[in-house]
């Protein structure tokens, strides 16, 4: 049986703001330093320990990684970062405010948006300065293929194969693997991973920095999942995420 | 041209106390943290960026560069670590203070322990409990290969192999490098690069937290060597450095 363990990054400046951030590159807020601090300790009082980690290459998981890993004594962990599990790109929503993007386009379309499987936002126009292929951290994506927004499908398709050929390897090779992301890189592994159907899997709420445990068979399927926080916390912290990009008064 | 920065840790919770610190697993001060902090801020402001970071497997050092990753905004630039990178081993002197061990033993034995090349401190017995040959951390290590200490000649043999299979391949393939480390695994590169003898490399002071620059040619011998920051600070930390092991009053 192999154990993985799912996280996403703590709350961030443009969760706290209500705005579409995608793969706009923003810090933690300090309770998001907090909740990052707090799965730390979780972690290692659970006693957890890992092997190698994988992140995105965007700056509030790779924080919240390293938070993590420096409460479990393990700053000299190996890391991979990866692109392939950056949050979904929201394209032209990117920045906006989500609360004034409800205002205007109704809480229907944008919930559309955020959860609907294969809808993506309005695309971002050729020479957009939030289009960065020529960012080192992209190196490894063709500039043509560097996305201008995408839907919930179109990060499955990006992040699955890196799941299939960088992380499975290690998995079957007996490594205790964490994997720090966002809330819809996670949400399409977990799609993958548990089968869940386009439709149900947009309903999904992932609370932030709250470790999330994956036991799998020798084929890698899940035989149950658990938050390692208690019941309630989970449900108050899921509840919170769902509450996003509705329309505030 | 090839460039390379190398960069000591930020002050330790050790380095301040004034005990020999050698591979225990200190953490940094909150000077350390300004020290890295303002080390991440001057790489940025002069134009510098990496492609691979090399760290030890020492918290100090590792979060010395995260710290500094962040303030360039490149947390996710890939990093290794190796034990090879690690602070010179202390044996027995670990955890000692070192004005109280210079009191016992004389400025001159505890100076020439921390400076001799080739004189190491009291071996730690088998069974000491700074032995951590199962720290999964050093799982390259073969177990009968842990120092029990080491003196500034073991250190570098060390650390030229890391430097030869693993580093100089990066650089020769054009990857623009950070090495973060510490001072006498520092100490120990620097003898190779520039061909220091054995008596001058014992009396050379590497500031903590100051980007040290190397420029080296096709055949990586050094061109030219210098601090980004002005001559008066650099002054000012290498003595503040070397002042460390004397018997305080």
């Amino acid at each position: 049986m192999y154990k993985i363990v799912l996280l996403r990054h703590g709350e961030s400046t443009w969760n706290k703001e209500n705005r579409f951030t995608g793969w706009t590159d923003v810090d933690l807020t300090d309770k998001g330093v907090e909740e990052a601090r707090a799965a730390g300790d979780l972690l290692r009082d659970e006693g957890y320990a890992f092997d190698v980690a994988f992140t995105s290459v965007l700056k509030r998981a790779n924080k919240t990684l390293n938070i993590v890993l420096e409460h479990m004594a393990a700053l000299w962990l190996p890391v991979e970062h990866s692109w392939r599990l950056n949050e979904r790109h929201y394209g032209a929503l990117q920045g906006l405010n989500k609360a004034e993007t409800a205002a205007k386009f109704g809480d229907d379309q944008v919930l559309k948006w955020r959860r609907s499987y294969d809808v993506p936002p309005p695309a971002l126009e050729t020479g957009d300065e939030r289009l960065t292929p020529n960012d080192p951290r992209y190196a490894s994506l063709p500039a043509d293929r560097f996305p201008h927004t995408e839907c919930l499908k179109d990060t499955v398709a990006r992040v699955v194969p890196y799941w299939e050929t960088v992380i499975v390897p290690r998995v079957l090779a007996g490594d205790r693997i964490l994997i720090a992301a966002h809330g819809n890189s996670l949400r399409a592994l977990i799609k993958y991973l548990d089968g869940v159907s386009d439709a149900d899997i947009v309903g999904l709420n992932i609370p932030t920095a709250q470790p999330l445990v994956y036991e799998l068979d020798a084929n890698l399927r899940p035989i149950r999942s658990y938050y390692l926080a208690d019941e309630d916390t989970i449900k108050a912290a899921a509840a919170a995420v769902a509450g996003q990009g509705k329309a505030k008064a």
